[in-house]
């Protein structure tokens, strides 16, 4: 038997396993201190009275053989998918309910979308970049490109038309940069797509997050994208559950190669490798687009946008260059005096045990910068600028 | 970009889809007949008391934000890890907390598990067989062959040990036929995977109906299994979590090819891939394992036990040849008069208007069998056979 060598091409992840080691180092030799955490991409707000109201009453049903269910379709219940197509439809964006997928969350969906690829395609990704793009790739063995992203673009790479790529990976609002592509950059991506017959995976996690009416919170807000993007949406930081699991993918019925509808293959395997999300989960997430939990939720997205403020009003105080903070949670930040990420974090960690991620963690293009995320408590937030305003 | 052009290899899965269509037009024009479905592979029984209790509390949990959990560790929680090597334990099979992987049901992981292998490697089924385990295969390219399960063995084939084989699949208590391979049987076919260095992928998912205390519920009895076999097992029939999905995968440390350690292979490809089952299912299958809960189930299991007893009482009766009934809720029949299983399905709609599955939608093996299922209402089903025995 042989196994997929393809494994041993991949770079074992220590980001987090080195931030949780040296972070445990410290605190151990240094148990007064209170260490502040702003590495973290999670949240840390409880899900709202309505979702758990929703989801209370599900497993009351699933108790009762009169309203109990076993399996669902796949591609989720009806009653979900509907409220996905009325959340897309009040941004005025048509999307039929066969398109709509319902998702155990972005992560798995952005992994198991690539069965339905040849090994034999181009992939394009940012420089810096979220890993599981890159490593997803590794794993199927296929040739990965990268597009600079970094200060002078805004850490918004535009498509390099000397370029032949075959799939192409957009997280708008970015992680870890929070950087947010308009309506017209968009546009060139999704032409550049359409000339080179390539396939977009659109990352929409974070486009809750977007207050700019012009900015687009979806693709197919651009003309031509149902032909060439799939957009993979979570109610992750949305909604709060990044341990609740549940999103939705698109797989617009305009997007055909080679004569094939990818929606039919999308449905095909997700029917033969998965059984659907839980029936209890898919009526909390069904709640989540209620009015009653739109005002809740919004209260948790104002408050990790109000730390957001915070940090990002830090930078601007001491003239520190930085992406995001605005239209997303996260603040993606350049080390001051040139540092390199991880001085800065040894620095940030051992001078004010303040915790952040070093931007080398996401790609070469990150060797200065470095990620601050918005999910935290909000006076530990405001303490952790006050340590570092008084640092710098 | 190129697609994955297996795709185009798989047969349009046309068994549930006919089955439905036939008995949508029987019931239009026969609205006054009731009709009693005994071809189901879904649970109808509720989650138990204790279950529905722990779930009740996890979202609670969830909704509080002292106690509210983000994301988990994508192997599941510790809590259930325990749980599940406490549930071998009982049975005298040592299992390590590091080589359980919690998944949301099994049909997931038998599918994503392939990711760990070449495209170059034979399978081998058996025929007739459960049709994930083919087109999963088949979507990746696979060679893959069968081995002749039918009457003469019982549908219980052993090792060619003319074949050469690298991924075997078993299936024990097994969907359709319901056949329980015992321990020397199994032995044989750990012994052919380690000359062979192939690698079984064992479906143990309807271990718990075994009432047998010689039969094996688990191929970790087997002497060797832990160098060559992963297993596959689900809540989905032992709880009755078809909608609320919960399994686990066992990746013994021992399971190791050309040096690589699959188990380190799997955690990498969840680790990237996956974002673990939501909290509130993990508490949930931690219950199922409690005492009490336990006795719930047992309830429950013995239930659709029962109904098998009825279904295969008829078939003893009747002096139809069958396998499964004792340790399995399928009874899979063979067609009296050397039927057609088709034919014979549309014998059992029109004139006793009861519903089963064609054997033929397994496999050539399967064409002059016909699977029943124990799943449905007691009384329904007794009358079922009360029917079919005046039809024959």
């Amino acid at each position: 038997m042989k196994i997929n060598k393809n494994y041993q091409k991949l770079e074992d992840s220590y980001l987090f396993s080195t931030i949780a080691k040296k972070v445990s180092e410290y605190s151990k030799a240094n148990p007064d201190k209170n260490i502040i955490r702003l590495g973290i991409g999670d949240v840390t707000l409880p899900l709202s009275k309505t979702v758990v109201k929703a989801m209370q009453d599900a497993v009351a049903e699933m108790g009762q053989k009169e309203t109990f269910r076993g399996y669902g379709p796949e591609q989720g219940y009806d009653f979900l998918r509907e409220a996905v197509q009325k959340y897309y439809q009040s941004r005025n964006t048509k999307v039929e309910i066969e398109e709509i997928f319902i998702s155990d969350g972005a992560k798995s969906d952005v992994g198991n979308i690539l069965d339905l690829f040849d090994k034999d395609n181009t992939v394009l990704v940012p420089d810096p970049v979220y890993p599981v793009y890159v490593d997803t790739n590794t794993m199927a063995g296929r040739k990965i490109i990268y597009a600079e992203a970094n200060e002078s673009n805004g850490f918004l790479p535009m498509p390099d038309k000397s370029q032949k790529v075959d799939i192409i990976y957009i997280c708008s609002p970015n992680n870890p940069t929070g950087a947010v592509y308009n309506k017209e950059q968009l546009k060139e991506w999704v032409d550049y797509a359409l000339e080179n017959e390539a396939v977009i995976l659109y990352d929409a996690a974070y486009e809750c997050f977007i207050t700019d009416k012009n900015l687009p919170r979806s693709i197919y807000e651009i003309e031509g994208a149902k032909k060439c993007a799939i957009e993979f949406c979570s109610l992750s930081k949305t909604a709060g559950f990044t341990g609740t699991r549940c999103g939705y993918t698109i797989v617009p019925d305009d997007l055909v190669v080679d004569g094939i509808h990818l929606r039919k293959m999308w449905l095909r395997r997700q029917t033969t490798k998965f059984n659907g999300v839980p029936y209890i989960v898919q009526r909390g997430a069904q709640a989540v687009f209620s009015e009653e939990a739109q005002e809740e939720i919004k209260q948790a997205i104002d408050y990790y946008r109000e730390n957001a403020k915070v940090i990002a009003d830090t930078m601007d105080a001491k003239g520190i260059w930085y992406t995001g903070g605005k239209h997303s949670p996260y603040i993606w930040l350049k080390c001051p005096n040139g540092m390199d990420s991880w001085e800065f974090f040894d620095k940030l960690l051992n001078e004010i045990q303040v915790v952040g991620t070093p931007g080398a963690g996401f790609g070469k293009n990150g060797k200065n910068f470095f990620r601050l995320t918005s999910f935290g408590d909000k006076a530990k937030t405001k303490e952790a600028m006050e340590r570092f305003s008084k640092l710098f």
